[in-house]
């Protein structure tokens, strides 16, 4: 796939800096094994795949730099990328992996969504590359509430959106944003471009771009892996 | 389980108005099997050991009675329960069952969540007797964005809950804010309520208390089947 061969050059900064303890587990939920191989292994994989060109920055926990390692070579896993140290906040993740970023363009992804897809990446980084950001959304399927001081109300779920990642940027919007930014608690990084007067396009994302937080989730990667397999 | 002895009577109207076409298959979702039987009868047994002693009303599309009835034929199904014929709208559907409504309580769950607990059952009912009105709600795991009329912008995901089932009430005032409702196009049920002037309580849900609207969720049901089945 010769996809952004002459596009802008781009780099993604994966940030995984699961702890495991909300998955009641030992090993944190990056290093859990799907079809025999990490998730997070699987997630680099077809961030390569989009984009054979790509930086990849891997932001990892101090304390797990050295699992990593072993890790990579326990799977005999070749593929090229680079390391930077996360922080307490995912703010503070993504701005240790952004001092990295050599592309024009940069993606922050998830390293618990091994299941994006190639044209995602793709669609996400081309409406960057137009507008400035780009995250991937998808519909509420469930009704929403607002809570209140004492109470809650009704919400129209269709005029929300939940977001997913790659969430893609012109580099120095991005670089922009985190250096203007107030405080490092922000659920996202269309959110610190946001409060930076950014305007973030929206590009349709996938269901199957699920995030993996629960020991349910791991099972359910399974399925979506096997599926895969047989249907290629 | 002796749940509701002493308490007040309860019906259960049970809405399954999916015609399938969401799924991409030939069979509404309600009718799939998961573990060799339909989903419908696991909701409504599911329903049935929560308390014995309550009313099941079914609503479903008119053209599905004659379905069901094969359905139950075969499975040997014997789970007393009484129909009654869904509209357009979940709200139309709703209205159809509350008709049948013997119960002082009322709750309305939907047909594809079978993995619902009996303890939540209690818990909404409970708490519906208590207030009025009673909604199980679970946390916003992604971050949000509301749409705005040419942009969006994120929005604190912690300020939201989604809505699952049982939704519970006095049914009085269900059928009051029934009668009352302007127009057909609610969400759910508690949002009727609330459009009536009552204060809707919020209940904790449960992540296992899934909606089956997706091929993906159907493999994810036989999933959690399985490994209750092992455990049990």
């Amino acid at each position: 796939m010769m996809v952004g061969a002459f596009s802008m050059k781009k780099s993604m900064i994966i940030v995984a800096g699961g702890s495991g303890t909300r998955m009641g587990a030992e090993i944190p939920k990056q290093f859990m094994e799907v079809a025999g191989k990490p998730i997070l292994m699987h997630t680099l994989d077809v961030l390569h795949n989009a984009d054979r060109t790509m930086q990849l920055i891997l932001v990892l926990p101090n304390d797990q730099f050295q699992f990593w390692e072993s890790l990579k070579n326990k799977h005999h896993f070749k593929l090229q990328h680079e390391m930077a140290v996360g922080g307490a906040t995912r703010f503070l993740s993504v701005s240790s992996g952004l001092e990295k970023v050599t592309g024009e363009l940069v993606g922050v992804h998830d390293g618990v969504r091994p299941f994006v897809s190639e044209k995602m990446v793709e669609t996400c980084f081309s409406k960057a590359e137009e507008t400035g950001a780009a995250v991937p959304v998808v519909p509420i399927v469930q009704s929403l509430r607002r809570l209140e001081e004492d109470r809650s109300e009704a919400v129209d779920r269709n005029l929300f959106r939940a977001v997913q990642t790659p969430q893609c940027f012109k580099t120095h919007i991005l670089k922009a944003a985190f250096k203007s930014a107030s405080g490092t608690d922000y659920s996202d990084d269309a959110t610190v471009v946001e409060a930076n007067g950014q305007t973030v396009a929206l590009v349709d994302g996938d269901l199957m771009n699920i995030k993996i937080t629960s020991p349910l989730d791991i099972e359910l990667a399974e399925l979506i892996t096997a599926r895969r397999t047989i249907s290629n």
